[in-house]
């Protein structure tokens, strides 16, 4: 798949370039993370297949998986009524989130407390080995 | 539902004080729509378990639904590892975009062009009607 211009050109960045990307899994429909994409993110995205998102942190292109092994491959991307935030139907490879759950959003309110809903599914130092 | 002062203090808010909230309904998976909370939305959907967001362009609590009739019950709320996004699961009434299409995210790239992938369900001028 290429990377339409017409179609970057339509998304509604913000004032720092940035647009909202929500990661799903394309089967189960469990939403696994939320990052945000710059125009080169979404263009390197499309043309290869494979997720990349913006670090904000890093201020830097973010290729999913890249030191964790935990890609992500690119189903379908979606785009809302308001151009200004992304739907990435996506293929996850092991987990999305650093603590080693698959999800990033493993914590709910129940009886107005935080609860920890999933479990560790890969240890967070096998995910990021120390050389 | 009570409103946890705990829970609200520990939310991530943007230099805005707003936390962007994805609602997805809670049985189907479907992702509906991403909006945005600040710390009193989040606090009445707790209270009410009616869900509210912060409509950004008018500058005022939105509680979803209130003119279209379109409301969403709250199912659970949860947050994700950074405390900056939260996940709604959600009993949408009807259809959640402005559209009068399910879900927002209806326009998909598709051999690197947009693709209408979904249905309005309920014309617009139905939703809201003029007096």
């Amino acid at each position: 798949m290429g990377a339409p211009q017409e179609f970057l050109d339509s998304v509604a960045f913000n004032g720092n370039g940035l647009v909202p990307a929500i990661a799903q899994q394309h089967d189960t429909g469990e939403v696994l993370m939320m990052a945000w994409m710059n125009r080169a993110a979404i263009e390197e995205t499309l043309s290869t297949g494979r997720v990349c998102y913006w670090s904000r942190s890093r201020a830097s292109l973010w290729r999913k998986g890249e030191t964790s092994g935990q890609t992500q491959r690119l189903v379908e991307l979606r785009i809302d009524c308001d151009n200004d935030c992304l739907l990435v139907l996506v293929d996850q490879t092991g987990v999305a989130c650093h603590t080693g759950r698959r999800s990033c959003f493993f914590t709910a309110v129940r009886s107005g407390e935080r609860a920890i809903i999933a479990d560790v599914q890969i240890a967070p130092d096998q995910l990021y080995d120390k050389p």
